[in-house]
């Protein structure tokens, strides 16, 4: 056929596309940045614009490019740039009490590349994935993608809650099917902000073993903690190769940075790395993380754990003074968010609107499950908003909660 | 089942692959960038160090950071920087003629998240994917780790070859089946360097449409042309919404930026987004090229076009004095490379580690194929050796090439 010029119809992209992105569906999940000091926003998990370390960066950032500008604007290592694993290496030790090596780690860009290639590594479309539920949204968003069928964990108090888990790891295993791996948070949960018992570690480690898979200990919090003494890192108590450990910096140096990483055996690490063809993860702000973080990052830490220690005590208060009767909610020991339960006749997405009218919002539980349930909940950030903009905001919550249950339409 | 202390051997790995983890086996493309310097290297498309605007970009990012550090180091847009976006979008528009607006822009992590994201958006297991070939080899990692049906289509001076195209495109009508893109380059192609002639762009947009399937027009190259008139891009040429063109900061402001960007259909970017996500790509990067876009590009693009013309020249008439009798070669009109086919009876890649020992590296030809092919070419990059490094270099391969010849091992 020779080539004809002709006047085709529209490509047809929906007939082009993968099962994937026909499951996705959903918009974007960040859009309008631009605009989001214009609310009341106890959305996202956004550190305080306020505490972003912009003029250390910026100092750093000259010394880096005078000093090694050739290396710091080119290609850079697939596991990420040497300098940066040192320096987190050493942090990993020091801080989490985690022995790695450059075998064990790779930089990814945020704890969202690092879910990425796990799930490019480990999931096939129709395999079993298990997760404490609720979870962190990205994380939900990514394992929706990938059509794999996500068995669900509840939490309580104490963390993901392991006999639930021992009974679907059992059904699991009765039928032939290993879950690829189980995904958690050991600190601070997100959204719950539940922080597991030794207890729990140990037991949810001893049962990912039993079931030959992997647990994906994501602690994207550790650093901040407020309350209570610091509790090892599941990674640490392991000698199976079972663990993979997730960080990253956008909760201390900034998100910005987009600079996360994952740690883990070195078989498993090839195996990412394999499939990681980025031309470095973000080589230039690596290089500025690189120099940062020996010096800046502990200092850094502590002035942040100051404000937002204070602004999770104001927001709690505020809750106290302004939910209405039947309202529970969780006061987590560290990271960003508190998780609260309406009575539940309430439908907080429905009332997000009116909330929204007054100039406040906040993250309607459903988005945090992958299934369809959390209508009454919410989850809060205190870690974006001014300190004197948190008690407004949680009246204007409980006003519009207050409303909804008079007006009966709960 | 009670969780229970026990003693497990390692866990396998192995046995929770993903078939794509299975599939593509290979290392991380990029190793040991401490080190590249040591050797004269003609592998990588690395652009010269010396080059790369370091004091410009420090003096950015402290302005930068002092004007807007609360956003350069937060959470982005999915999108991307909405300035970057827009600097963009003026640059396409005044050097390549491409009209779009924020509908139509991702700002992706380089070329490389680019191609991750449409082979996401675009591909499932078995589908058929049409590329150019020899072509880039991080397309071919790429395409291969998605677990496709790579079907190739060869190059001649002019580009893809149109009628191949047509002949295969004819052969998977035929068998009920539409390809879910076809992948070039329409200017100094990776690694040919060929440049398709403006009949040879309007013949493939052409059978692009006849086959309903998208083209991929990756064009990381177009700022540095050396010889010849700027043709126009394939995606300028199209009103049926057929074509994604890339682009990527890579070869000019520097690769360490790790930004690129996809221009497509609205309906297609959609999806794509959706796919997305990453907490915005690169924010500290994207705000600081935002702010250097607009008046540094042009002129860092002048003098990189001196450096890399000069460096062409320099590789041609070394490959004129030095390879051996039987060796042609491209000769590209930009870009960064020249493309070898020695002697059929050598093989690039045997011969590899004696250049090696003798100080220099290249890239062996089937690197660039997703079949097993071409053994006696081998693709070499004039763009990251010193001047005074690329007549030694190059005279060193001839070296080896024509002992290779006496000594039928060849």
């Amino acid at each position: 056929m020779p080539p004809q010029t002709q006047t085709s119809p529209e490509t047809n992209i929906e007939a082009l596309l993968s099962r994937r992105a026909r499951q996705a569906g959903g918009g974007p999940l960040l859009q309008g940045m631009d605009r989001v000091g214009q609310r009341i926003s106890f959305i996202f998990g956004f550190p305080d614009p306020a505490s972003l370390p912009a003029s250390e960066v910026a100092a750093t950032t000259t010394k880096v490019l005078a000093e090694r500008g050739h290396a710091a604007l080119q290609y850079g290592d697939n596991a990420g740039y040497s300098g940066l694993i040192d320096a987190l290496l050493a942090k990993l030790r020091r801080d989490q009490g985690i022995e790695a090596s450059r075998d064990n780690i790779l930089i990814t860009a945020g704890g969202s590349q690092a879910i990425d290639l796990l799930l490019d590594t480990l999931v096939d479309w129709g395999d079993a994935i298990v997760s404490e539920m609720p979870t962190w949204l990205g994380a939900v968003q990514a394992f929706q993608s990938t059509g794999a069928d996500i068995v669900s964990i509840p939490i309580d108090a104490e963390g993901i809650d392991v006999r639930a888990l021992a009974r679907e790891l059992d059904r699991l295993h009765a039928a032939g099917n290993t879950p690829k791996f189980i995904y958690a948070n050991a600190n601070f949960q997100n959204p719950t902000g539940a922080t597991m018992s030794l207890q729990r570690r140990k037991d949810l480690l001893a049962l990912t073993r039993q079931a030959g898979t992997l647990l994906i200990e994501d602690d994207a919090y550790f650093d901040l903690r407020y309350d209570g003494q610091r509790l090892p890192a599941i990674y640490s108590l392991d000698d199976s190769g079972s663990v993979v450990y997730m960080g990253t910096l956008s909760k201390t140096m900034g998100p910005g940075m987009r600079l996360g990483w994952l740690v883990g055996p070195p078989s498993l690490i090839r195996r990412v790395s394999s499939l990681k063809v980025d031309g470095g993860t973000n080589v230039f702000g690596a290089h500025v993380a690189a120099d940062w973080l020996p010096e800046r990052l502990l200092p850094h830490v502590a002035r942040l754990r100051k404000v937002y220690h204070r602004r999770r005590d104001l927001m709690l208060a505020a809750l106290d003074r302004h939910m209405p009767p039947g309202t529970t909610w969780t006061v987590p020991d560290g990271g960003f968010f508190i998780w609260v339960t309406l009575p539940e006749a309430i439908d907080a997405q429905r009332m997000l609107p009116q909330a929204q009218e007054l100039g406040v919002e906040y993250l309607p539980g459903p988005a945090c499950y992958s299934e369809a349930t959390g209508q009454n909940q919410i989850r809060l950030s205190f870690s974006f908003v001014a300190d004197d903009l948190i008690e407004p905001g949680i009246r204007i919550i409980g006003d519009v909660a207050k409303s909804e249950l008079r007006e009966g339409r709960a």
